[in-house]
């Protein structure tokens, strides 16, 4: 057994989906979970995904070997601030942010040092819902978990991260923090601005009805990311600010772009844009 | 039967699917194709879409009762000229083209007036697989055909149309061509660019190769149309360029005040800007 006590911190789809699958694998003993909201919490033992909750974040760490953060990046601060003086002496800590160097700004900021048992980490994976009901145990089978460890980080700490991660049917990739910030930026955090700046801006026009009613597939998988969080995006952009700011200024500049191309004919401009927008996005679904 | 001789210009997806549905329903005697591949044509005849083919525009259409354009909006005026003194007395035309104030501009350079029995419509149906192989019968079951007849459009003509795509499924709806341009800029022609743009950007940064590595779900979602054909998307521009340009326009604006939102740590406009695409976003997916 990989985890002897686990404290899940935030019991959303992602903490929920972390519990699942250690439990179905067998690789933990007890499951303790912790959040803010009774009615998620009781649905969550209800469901079997924990043992047991406490709104104290404190308690919930005492004890525990593992310490799982499943809070949105702008809890994290105070979450940590939370469990201080009751982490047990070899306690590993993860958390599943989608920002690593914000993550590890707030664990020096709270302990003075990022803590050798702190392993920063990122499952890619999740849906637009939320919530413990969202949950299941198989949400990272063949998902990468991609963990940012830095210079101080234990490699003890790691490893038993890894394992934790493997058993959930997770392939594990390791980067530097600030790599891992510009490539999700670019993956993940643009294409979710993208989308609530598309939604946004046509819930403005006069015409608004029909759009809706006449849109088709495309329309609805292009924004389905629009119906994410809005709460966890806005607090993502501010952890992120400098590599999403850039991303969106360069989009914006793509999209003058294009305007003038489509506003002159410039059919070449227009053409070279979508076959290689085409090439290269077949490529990638080759290769997956 | 509604359809004695059907000639279908273009047996892609759109043009080989009407072809499958029809006969599926029993709703067609003959069924020539024409296009310019040979191997696509002869494809169609060994898969049953088409009954036979030929090469030639102004043979397809002689004695055809039914004749629907699914050519790309480029093509369309090259194509009804070659239907010029071929067509039957009482043919009827329709056609499959995204932009419809294009097609219409193009049927009066050819004959010097929209045809009477010339219907134009839009089937609201697709993917972003193209050629015979990838068409199917059920394409239009619970889609939306949009028709946009004009003042000199022959009610019998719009009947015969709304007939065929009924037994097809589709449910039928009338706008005017420029009501539908103007949403389907909207609703499609604006994502498909959002899509290529992102995906041309994406390829042009010196970390590409790890942004399709780590790309997950959302990403595959929300680049999907970006693998649609080029040529086609490139004509639906110039066909239907000022829609498109006004609205890539404002979403070029809405990026700029997006990024200068994140710059400044706007908590308010982000929160508001997201929450707002969500509440609509929702509201869209409960009503289909």
């Amino acid at each position: 057994m990989i985890i002897h006590k686990l404290a899940v911190i935030g019991v959303g789809l992602i903490g929920g989906s972390l519990a699942r699958a250690l439990k179905a694998a067998g690789q933990v003993g007890e499951i303790i979970g912790c959040g803010r909201g009774r009615e998620n919490l009781e649905k969550a033992v209800e469901l079997g995904v924990i043992d047991s909750y406490t709104h104290d974040i404190g308690a919930a760490v005492e004890g525990a070997d593992m310490v799982f953060l499943a809070v949105p990046l702008g809890a994290m601060r105070d979450t940590l601030m939370a469990m201080k003086g009751h982490l047990a002496e070899h306690a590993v800590i993860t958390d599943g942010g989608s920002v690593k160097g914000s993550v590890i700004a707030d664990c020096e900021a709270v302990f003075g040092e990022v803590l050798p048992g702190f392993v920063p980490g990122h499952p890619i994976a999740g849906t637009e819902k939320n919530g413990v009901e969202a949950s299941f145990a198989e949400l990272y089978q063949n998902r990468r978990v991609i963990l940012t460890p830095v210079r101080e980080t234990d490699e003890n700490a790691i490893e038993r991260v890894q394992a934790m991660w493997r058993s959930c049917g997770a392939e594990i990739n390791r980067m530097a923090p600030d790599d891992h910030d510009r490539v999700l930026a670019a993956t993940s955090h643009l294409p979710h601005m993208l989308a609530f700046a598309l939604v946004d801006m046509l819930s403005r026009v006069d015409y608004e009805e029909d759009i809706f009613k006449y849109a088709a597939g495309g329309f609805r998988d292009f924004t389905r990311i629009a119906s994410s969080n809005p709460i966890m995006w806005r607090d993502i952009c501010v952890a992120n600010k400098d590599a999403v700011a850039t991303l969106v200024e360069s989009y914006a500049d793509e999209m003058t772009q294009l305007a003038i191309a489509i506003r002159e004919n410039d059919i070449d401009t227009l053409t070279k844009m979508f076959t290689n927008a085409k090439k290269h996005r077949d490529a990638f679904i080759d290769g997956i």
